[in-house]
């Protein structure tokens, strides 16, 4: 839907909308829209970007982290703006997912041009390597890496003999250095919402106050495998039956949870049965558990929630399980509250309605957040959909949103 | 366990132990015990097979349908009794399933030999083709081949580019002929258990009654893939969820159905979920379910009550499921009374317990009784285990069921 923008915008709607349509004709061609980071077409999109910074007047670098970072020269020594987001995607995933970010970042830099204002900033534009979980398994990799937060143990993961530091020198950057930044006075990202809230309550701009903890969980079912034809129906240690009492026990906790005052949402996102057999009763499934809290009592009370069903379960179907497996968790990220306040003034003067709310998915800003004042500026999209070829956001509620940085950029700068 | 094996038996035990020790060592090394049909194992094992059936006297053949058949000549012009089973195994499958079944025939023949027994009616042996499910996908190869009762389409079934056709020629058939066979007077097999009712109850002998129909019925749910961190709860199509709900009902309906009169056991025996992303909500659930009746009407109800279970969980869970769809559905095979009432005459003969029951697995048996009087003798195993590496039985108890074979054979010959 084209809506009548304001006519106070500083931004222009046109230039965002031809970085977004110039990526998204880069992308493999059976699958739209892909771009994961270290492949060909990443590089081709890179190639683009940083063409387009440089038309924007930025000096361009690939620094050690490899991330593609356009300047913007301020005054010296005040330190640096940070505005981006990341051009790689998952796989079918996302015309505007990470790359509303860049293009609007973009369009700020370009927009300070226009109206000749000098910063008494730099002002760094950042399209940061592979927030997507990349062909390595792991996600964020240049925004941890650029503050010295990627674990070294990272750079020997190999996906088909070719290693993470391969990976990071293929795009322009040096894996042996460790990164460091103490310059950065305040990091600001632009996503798409990548959930309902804000399209359903007709809401411009989210302002996000946090991001999510993310855990992952693994539960083992062990069960026995018995022929399915001869084995009677109460003889059986069927696993498959126990994890469904499981399944749904997460699920009716997670609701519950998801109820209270702070955001939380529970999925078994993997779940494989063996033998898989037609005529075989299952023997064993594995499941893997994404729970996202904000608090983190919350996700201890989730956690527990889970060992006693299992428990429960065990007692219930006779099969054995293993005891729940915290395999990775991340702990939540609270935005600087000076920040937000920020965006919000800036929210207020367009006369664009606002709220704040919480992200549940993991950003890069998470990662800045514990080097610099961060806080994140959330736009509608359709459905609340993402991370499929169905992902759509309209131009005009980036445009707005890259308004909202643009307003925020000169009030920190004022700072 | 061994036992005292009472004096009057016509059979050796350690003829019997000799064979199927020989057929344990003819196994895929790292996976005991594998010996699948149409692999260069499976044709050692016939060879060795073939060698002790023309020890026994037998002169040796492969018919067109590709069973190896040891034909024991009696008078001319009065038909066949025939005895058999099956030497194929399934993957890391079973030392007794089926190998037990022809050992025991054998055995039979060579007592009559060695009683100088002069038959009215030809003996036939027979190691049938194929009767577990194969490298091309389908069972019972042998038995159906040889009564024309093997679907012509099925020759052109492909593994790595070799056909059931090449397969078929590869173990010394001709699949052009088109199996028939009229001279069948009556078919006995032996086969263990494979379900835990004579070993719990201290039975020797089951003689089986039925066969059980099989029906398998595929599900599909599809739910919506939606980011599992951004996505609230109450606004998900979670297709595990829903999938969830199905298994514990299906496991609750089959629960009461197995408590009427007649056999019954259902299984959701494949289950696989898309796009099993630990990040994604479950966007789609296909699972096959394994149902096993000797009642016709007790599958219909069962069929209708997955259906009626379908519609309540897509108005509970919101997602689409098809409508269950039966992708193969065999029809229950009843036993000859009258082989059964032989049987039990010579069980009772031999001062051996037994007790009719119920075959809940398939068996070369339900193909045969199409074509002539047929009945099996059931032997206990360990823990009514099977197509497990630890499926185990008693040399003894096989040689229990020989000696009722044998003894059924001269009853059968004197009809």
């Amino acid at each position: 839907m084209t809506r009548n923008l304001p006519g106070n915008l500083q931004v222009r709607a046109d230039r965002i909308a031809d970085d977004i349509d110039g990526l998204a004709g880069l992308t493999e061609p059976d699958k739209p829209w892909t771009r994961r980071a270290f492949t060909p077409m990443f590089l081709k999109g890179r190639h683009y970007l940083n063409r387009r910074f440089k038309e924007a007047g930025l000096e361009t670098r690939i620094d050690a982290a490899g991330n593609l970072v356009g300047l913007r020269k301020g005054k010296a020594g005040n330190g640096t703006i940070m505005l981006g987001s990341h051009s790689d995607t998952v796989p079918n995933g996302g015309r505007f997912d990470g790359i509303a970010g860049v293009a609007a970042a973009l369009e700020v830099a370009r927009s300070l041009n226009d109206a000749g204002v000098q910063l008494e900033h730099d002002l760094e534009i950042v399209d940061f390597l592979a927030e997507e979980v990349s062909i390595f398994g792991v996600s964020c990799i240049g925004s941890r890496g650029m503050l010295g937060l990627r674990p070294s143990e990272w750079l020997e993961r190999q996906v088909e003999g070719v290693t993470l530091a391969e990976g990071i020198r293929s795009v322009g950057g040096n894996p042996a250095l460790i990164g460091s930044r103490d310059d950065i006075k305040a990091f600001l990202e632009l996503h798409i919402e990548q959930g309902p809230v804000l399209e359903n309550e007709r809401i411009d701009i989210g302002v996000v106050t946090a991001i999510s903890g993310i855990a992952r969980i693994e539960i083992l079912v062990e069960g026995r495998a018995d022929h399915a034809g001869t084995t009677p129906m109460g003889l059986r240690l069927d696993a498959l039956s126990a994890a469904s009492h499981i399944v749904l026990g997460i699920e009716r906790t997670a609701t519950d949870l998801s109820r209270g005052p702070s955001h939380f949402a529970a999925t078994v996102g993997e779940f494989v049965m063996e033998p898989n057999a037609a005529n075989v009763v299952p023997s064993r499934v594995r499941m893997l558990i994404d729970a996202r809290a904000i608090d983190r009592a919350v996700m201890e009370a989730f956690s527990d929630a889970v060992a006693t069903l299992c428990v429960e379960v065990v007692s219930k179907c006779g099969v054995s399980i293993t005891a729940p497996r915290r395999i990775s968790d991340n702990p939540p990220s609270l935005m600087s509250e000076k920040v937000v306040a920020l965006l919000e003034e800036s929210t207020a003067g367009l006369s664009l309605s606002s709220r704040r709310m919480v992200s549940g998915a993991g950003h890069d800003a998470a990662y800045l957040n514990s080097a610099a004042p961060t806080a994140m500026v959330f736009i509608p999209c359709r459905e609340g959909r993402s991370h499929t070829a169905e992902e759509w956001a309209e131009n005009d509620d980036i445009t707005l949103g890259a308004a909202v940085l643009y307003e925020t950029v000169l009030k920190l700068d004022k700072e």
